[in-house]
């Protein structure tokens, strides 16, 4: 089924009104949501806006709250999201970001007390479509055995890099995990088994269900004990740079709330060598013969700028049930 | 075999004084090739050692030259390495972002035209030591074929991130390939088999052979298309900020030479909070029961620290064969 993108927008903004976002606050997020689901990441688009929802109903995510500046030297600054919406205070940040790279060379910002900011690719789009190079994490409740373990210490701290480009950024959105929790999530609802292995069952085998890697608690890190380490880096970089929560600490609490963040900007030079590097990369990479026949090979990003396309023309894909709960709210 | 610490930093020295490298230079390179062996990268240490002389006598690693800047704005530099020994020139932005990080909070610094920098560990360590956090990369040749394709047309791009600590660095030091060139080498060269799949062989079946692998030119990037694009976004990243060769214009000639890198510093707040969110980190992570019985959770660089303390104890681990190699040089 599909909606057009201004309906699904209008109806997250009716919702968010009525839980007492002020008009910006409900304008800017429920474009995000939108947005989300427009360029088919579902799972942090319409697919988790009841969850949203129903966080600011118990009062995890303050709608009221604002950032506010908890330290900061030179192109470094930290900030405390004080809890409320993580998607208005993960685009706060990397605007932060941007006015001190631009200002710098370089920007980062480290964010505290903050909540999920939906899908991690959105601030790298930001930070690309001013013309910058964005790189930006976040850590989470533990969902990742460390390897050689079988408890969940590590989030799957989603990781982003984008590189702005004329004829569409280059944007690099990837979870720690395999598949991330939505995707294994998705695939299990949809009844689907994983194209590749995506962790382990509860008998400590390779498994390619859904269900039995998240009923195991054992999601697959990338590269095994590569994906491990980078994990627990990331929550390192992120916790004490901000000062903020780490994964252990956001795991006391069944709930996942008071995440820790960094977001870096870096300004490219805006010249020819600049211009002709990027295509250069892409090209060559596309000049990989096809493992298939019909195959092709992507770049990150590229369809998702497909995928928006589409969206935009015929309607965002959404999924039914869900889309319905949403119209109940 | 093991030898003295001691005794292989002098024999590097000796032949690379005979290479019309400077005592400063010779020293300084010496010392990393036998810091890499000590700390258990055998790959880039010893076994690396005729390699890179190789490189020297065919003039593809110019000992004289020296970093010049090539361009900077506010905390981002960028240099150019002028075909210098690699170490050096990237000891030397290391050294640099470290500069700029302390004046400015966080510091960056590209570097074009340069060399195989060996481990690229050494510069996680170097900024660790100094207290501050470290992150750097570079691309490669292409060796890795890139997500949908057969093709190597990505290189597999090390990163470092290392955060700095009281009881030993944690430093993340990974290529992007599941196994480097440099341990699929080994295993070849030890006759033995990988264990985990390391990439495709010729007939594009997942295997676990180096020999197959190396062949097949078809190694596997961490997490399949994950570390693809992670691999590209890396050589965008070098090459857009440094104004340096793409991993594509590497490839042009068979030897690797003319590298881009990126060097990247933070300066954590250190206090309290910082020791004390870091020791929480890795004692939650250990904290997962083992898979196995016995079994043990490392941070990345814990096993570096153990392997060090033996190697300046009992000697440095050496590969026979290529020891009297470069006594003999």
């Amino acid at each position: 089924m599909r909606i057009p993108f201004a309906k699904l927008q209008s109806e997250f903004k009716r919702i968010l009104l009525n839980l007492n976002f002020t008009e910006d606050k409900a304008e800017r997020c429920a474009t995000v949501f939108a947005e989300n689901s427009r360029d088919g990441v579902y799972t942090h688009g319409l697919n988790r806006f009841p969850v949203f929802v129903d966080f600011v109903k118990q009062g995890l995510v303050k709608p009221d709250a604002e950032p506010t500046q908890a330290g900061g030297f030179g192109a470094l600054e930290q900030w405390n999201g004080n809890l409320g919406p993580g998607i208005l205070n993960a685009s706060f940040c990397m605007n932060r970001a941007i006015e001190l790279a631009k200002a710098n060379g370089i920007g980062c910002v480290a964010l505290k007390n903050t909540n999920h900011w939906m899908r991690a690719g959105t601030y790298g789009w930001q930070a690309a479509d001013a013309g910058l190079i964005g790189i930006c994490f976040t850590n989470t409740i533990a969902n990742l055995p460390p390897w050689g373990g079988v408890d969940p210490r590590l989030g799957n701290n989603p990781l982003v890099i984008a590189v702005p480009r004329a004829d569409g950024n280059v944007v690099l959105d990837m979870a720690i995990s395999q598949y991330s929790v939505g995707k294994l999530q998705q695939y299990k609802m949809n009844g689907e088994q994983l194209p590749l292995p995506g962790g382990y069952d509860k008998d400590g085998k390779l498994s390619n269900d859904p269900t039995a890697v998240l009923e195991a608690k054992r999601a697959l890190p990338i590269g095994f004990w590569k994906g491990s380490g980078l994990s627990l880096v990331l929550d390192l970089l992120a916790s004490v740079l901000s000062q903020g929560n780490s994964t252990a600490k956001i795991t006391q609490n069944e709930t996942e709330s008071g995440a820790s963040q960094v977001f870096i900007c870096i300004k490219p030079q805006g010249n020819n060598y600049t211009a002709n590097v990027i295509e250069e990369i892409i090209s060559y990479t596309k000049s990989s013969r096809a493992e298939k026949e019909g195959g092709s090979i992507s770049y990150p990003g590229e369809n998702t700028l497909k995928t928006r396309e589409k969206s935009l023309e015929e309607g965002v894909l959404v999924d039914e049930r869900i889309w319905e709960k949403v119209l109940a709210l």
